[in-house]
């Protein structure tokens, strides 16, 4: 099994579809893509390493559909609409069913999220994946981190810490593809809320996804706005199991936390705190540390 | 050094620029884009890891400028017109000496292409670049490696060998940045011809960079158009000291090979073959077989 053999079992197992944006999908020296007019695209690129990012020895198609939809959640974190990702795999033999595998995790992922894997890379190493995504939104609509403004109302898309509580109590290294525990589902198949963010869009102040922990992306934001916020714990809505410390502190949920005037969004979906004047974050009426994920 | 202040340091270090088409650069969950009204995109992503894509123990600032260069020579094969960036960076330990030796090399290429940072990951892991690259050209006008018919001039835009010749020859883990030699220079400081490449748009039938040796590049594009080619050894331009197997089977040149009908073009370039009906490659009236660098 060479290199270039490899890669046509994996790109004819995720295949590829016929979005009308994409011109000429993998297999020249790069994709050909078109941008509908008067739309911005929203680029960025996360990479996932075995034992940094998701357990060793955890199965291949469970790694693949995590990491891509992970490196998506930063598009929902914009308000974009997903488009295109490309795919830059990392693989320390010419296994046939392990690449197999990733191309079903990934083509699976591209699916639930509606993009096109546009291309990518093979490369001889440890196993890891660097996922690139594009997306869109009209001109001017992009949500960014530096929009929040005193008085705007903090909010959360969903329940947070399923993740975290399930890297804390699970040996997710054992999870099976097909068979996984509603504890497995939340660390394994991150949903990130497109259609959610499509809707904020216009109502949304700024936003961000939490993927290092609630106070620690929350801190981001408001650094980038100049602003703080003052957060009710008890307002928090938690994963089944989960506590308020894996919720604060822990990783990859992939929800989004935006801040909003908008009356509709404050009524459908749960408000946790207030934006604040006053620099740094407050939980219930006490000054509170981020202390989400960090390399090194 | 925390993750987020190395991010800093090289954000700071390589800097970015005031490009028209860069609305919000590093720092928010996705860089913020506009493309040209009329302009296709190209879009690809290479990785380089320490003991595959590089000498291990190499210099930092030279890793860093060859890989973005290297990843931006999928534009240049294209026929697009260089943009922007985004690069994964891991990194062993968070040493602030290496990170500001990368964030060199990655500005040095930066500036050298025309292209924005726009932004990027930092991951601890064995030293490894991954670089997401993104140039356009006006729509219907990117060169594929699917448009050489039978008949057409089989063209290289320069000297062919010198970074197989170096890599063969040369400790190029001991070469010292701002003290290279000719030959340390044409394996570190690939300079794709992004000039010629817009030349080509209209003019050439087909192109592919040379990266993993002329036969296999060559004949990568072959099968993609359906043809062969037929090469003459003797007119295949060489690099000083560099033999003909070099160039044949030797990775790193980052030369363009294309295919034309275009007069002015065999006139300025080498013209060292014919495409033909028949599949294949032949040099010198025998069959010649790729042997250029595959993972695995």
């Amino acid at each position: 099994m060479k290199e270039f053999e490899l890669i046509d079992d994996i790109v004819g197992a995720f295949g590829h579809g016929d979005a009308p944006w994409l011109r000429v999908g993998p297999g020249d020296d790069a994709a050909v893509l078109q941008v509908p007019e008067g739309f911005e695209l929203a680029s960025s690129i996360d990479s996932f390493l075995a034992g940094v990012h998701f357990p060793t020895g955890a199965a291949p198609e469970l790694i693949a559909y995590r990491s891509l939809m992970a490196g998506l959640s930063d598009l929902a974190a914009m308000g974009a609409d997903p488009a295109w990702a490309l795919v830059a795999l990392n693989l320390p033999s010419p296994d046939r069913d392990c690449a197999a595998a990733i191309a079903k995790g990934l083509g699976e992922a591209a699916r639930d999220a509606g993009v096109e894997i546009a291309g990518g890379n093979l490369a001889s190493g440890s196993l890891a994946l660097t996922v690139s995504v594009h997306g869109w939104a009209p001109a001017g609509t992009l949500l960014l981190r530096s929009g929040a403004r005193p008085g705007d109302a903090v909010c959360v898309s969903g329940p947070l810490g399923g993740a975290a509580h399930a890297l804390a109590t699970v040996n997710l290294a054992a999870s099976v593809p097909g068979c996984l525990s509603d504890a497995e589902r939340s660390y394994w198949r991150p949903q990130p809320p497109f259609v959610l963010a499509a809707r904020l869009r216009g109502r949304a102040s700024s936003c961000i996804d939490v993927s290092d922990g609630l106070l620690q992306d929350l801190g981001h934001l408001c650094r980038a706005s100049g602003v703080g916020a003052s957060l009710n714990g008890a307002s928090i809505p938690l994963a089944p199991d989960a506590g308020l410390g894996h919720a604060l502190g822990g990783s990859d949920d992939y929800a989004l936390c935006f801040t909003t005037r908008d009356a509709g969004l404050r009524r459908d979906f749960a408000v946790i705190g207030e934006i604040t004047g006053a620099q740094g974050l407050v939980l219930d009426g006490k000054p509170a540390k981020g202390s989400g994920f960090s390399h090194f």
